[in-house]
């Protein structure tokens, strides 16, 4: 059981008040964070992120701003740009939440954004499983929530938001109303804003085990001890169109499979076996549980994905449908070199795993390399196992997690489904 | 009625007989082109072109060649690279349809990639309704087959396919037996290969309008008087994605519609309303048509799409959902600034006439505008109406037109479904 109020929050700021609206004039409250002249192009153009060096700092001082500030973003030509919370010790200095003069950051306000995010869930899917809020993308950066019935887990990026904890609580609590609200905030991503990671409820009783519905189908995932929030919710679209490409009694394997999501859905879509490998015994153990409510068995392969794939190679073992879901390889620009080259070869030994005509599903979750580079990866791949393969859908992230036009960032995942034949 | 032969091949060249087989050794019938130095790169990373300034004419002339000749291709290293055919008087001097060095160009190559193409559009849909061939996706390059029941519909872009247009009949009489063949050989595109444009039966009869099955939808198309080769399978996966956005009652404006596959998808998903913008009045007949067979009534409005819409905002009309999928603003790449301005000013004029929360399918089927673009485009619009916008889905053609990894020209369609909010 993990119980009992979440840490409270590190940073100790003055917040606006639970009773600050859109009535109150922005001039009069918040700080002014003025932009170098021509900076203000990236901002008008929709981008929500100001960088430090775009700041005036002989007009308006960054160092005079707190961690987490809200501030209001001005022109050199005294345009309103939008309200924004500012972190003079983040690269991303100043990240926007509203564009409009009356809409002050406040209780108001995020309530908004909730609503307009609740409204978009419920128009995709009547259930309340899935991703409720996705950062820049539902104009609330650095918040991200996660709907698991009637518990939501959430993480928070930035020091901005992390000052607007309580007020996010609060939101929850009037427009969604979860039986418990739970922090997640373990990402070693919140030491770029100077931010300690914590984890606990907010409010509410959680179990250390999760139960998430899918695509129609029953799951558990470990809560505390899973990866990001337990569940990826931006693969369900993409196990949902599986069911495209399976033929009825297809072996299927599932590389970096953590709890099973795809073996799952495989076999909901009529495969005759799942195999699943991954480094963590754990999440084996849970995919064990979620292939046996599907009322199948499954071969669990614990290991560096590179090392099984080679020796179900050696030993002649072979499969109709691969699935190559790996973590980010390239959580840096730096690893591009690097990760590129491990696309490649996972995906080469995931494709000379397919005999005859198979499918690969061949996903990247590194926002780093475009999709582009992942459609060569592949076909180097094809070229060193005489391959020919057909991409026959090259999607993205579920419906849940939109895309922000202007935030390449927020458009991460590709999921290629190919067709695999021998040359 | 259209029937009768078609035309003959307007270059009577020498082809492979059609008792060539795999087993006749391929050094002893076609000629040789040699790559310059370091220029089998590409081709050995998967690329089927070679452009003309790639071989070395010193060793071999390219001058030897007929237009459409078969060809083997070896590197300068004397490692054979591929079987192609040959344009000399083409940019792209060579497109290889095998890597195999016993895999001849010749009929029995053809049968092979017809069978390996059916297999897969069989895997994707019991139906007989689709694309059947796409060229270099499907290693016939050159040729596009859409299927139309048991009739098929043809398009051959390139002097090589065009000679071996017997063989490639008689592969589709023995794998497919389609009652009729139809050649819709009118693209302007042929000229670039120096082929006169002509269309015709190569065998069976056809009707002037054909009968389409999609999303098991039905609907009738011209054939001799449509754009293409009479219909856009492109965009079937896309118009079944549209029930996933759409809310019952839907007020829906199909923009560029030709003959109104996605309004009668729409009604099929519950819209409430249909109306179809196209500046062909035939288009708007038969969307008038397939409407009335999906049971409902059509607004059918004729002129110019930018000039329509812009009525349609003045006069105070809105919609719950607007589709725009207009023609190639971009077929070469000189036209990019252009076309980027009228996607911009298209889907602006679609975003104003979108009121609370609704949705925007924007699509471009330009291979030169990239999906970041389209993007770009989006978000410039959205800016200028003061909306915001999320990207819910972003998505390609249909599997049926799969895409080559090495070839980027065949992911050529964007369809980004938004949710469209005022700021």
């Amino acid at each position: 059981m993990i119980g009992g109020p979440a840490r409270p929050a590190p940073i100790g700021l003055r917040t606006l008040t639970a009773d600050s609206n859109d009535a109150v004039p922005p001039c009069a409250a918040t700080p002014v964070l003025r932009l170098k002249r021509g900076e203000e192009r990236r901002i008008q153009a929709g981008h929500p992120w100001v960088f430090s060096n775009e700041i005036d700092t002989a007009a308006t001082a960054l160092s005079g701003i707190s961690p987490g500030q809200a501030v209001q973003l001005w022109s050199s030509r005294d345009r309103f740009l939008g309200h924004a919370y500012a972190n003079p010790h983040s690269l991303i200095c100043a990240r926007i939440m509203s564009r409009e003069p009356q809409a002050l950051i406040g209780p108001r306000l995020i309530e908004r954004r909730l609503e307009a995010a609740l409204a978009l869930r419920q128009r995709l899917s009547p259930e309340p499983f899935g991703r409720l809020v996705f950062g820049e993308s539902d104009q609330l950066p650095g918040l991200v929530l996660d709907r698991f019935g009637d518990v939501l887990v959430g993480q928070i990026a930035t020091a901005g938001m992390e000052l607007l904890r309580p007020q996010v609580e609060a939101a929850v609590r009037k427009v969604i109303a979860p039986r418990a609200l739970y922090w997640k905030n373990d990402s070693g991503a919140r030491s770029l804003e100077q931010l300690p990671e914590f984890t606990g409820a907010a409010f509410g009783e959680v179990e250390d085990e999760i139960a998430v519905r899918e695509n129609g189908m029953d799951f558990i995932a470990p809560l505390a001890q899973g990866q990001k929030t337990g569940w990826f919710y931006d693969q369900a679209a993409n196990r949902r169109r599986l069911g495209a490409y399976l033929k009825p009694g297809a072996r299927v394997l599932d590389v970096c499979s953590y709890v099973g999501g795809w073996a799952v859905a495989a076999l909901a879509h009529g495969a005759g076996s799942v195999t699943c490998v991954d480094a963590s015994q754990t999440a084996l153990d849970y995919a064990r549980r979620n292939v046996a409510v599907a009322g199948a068995g499954l071969t669990a392969l614990r290991g560096d994905a590179f090392e099984v794939l080679k020796e179900l190679h050696d030993r002649g073992e072979r499969f109709d449908v691969v699935i190559v879901d790996p973590p980010a390889f390239i959580k840096r620009k730096k690893d591009l070199a690097a990760g590129q080259a491990a696309y490649r070869k996972l995906n080469q030994l995931g494709m000379n795993l397919i005999d005859g005509d198979g499918i690969l599903v061949s996903c990247s979750c590194s926002y780093h390399l475009p999709e582009a580079e992942l459609l060569a990866a592949l076909e180097a791949s094809a070229r060193h196992v005489s391959r020919f393969v057909q991409v026959l859908e090259a999607a993205g992230q579920s419906p849940d997690h939109p895309v922000h036009p202007a935030v390449p960032e927020t458009r991460y995942l590709k999921a290629l489904f190919c067709r695999v034949m021998r040359d």
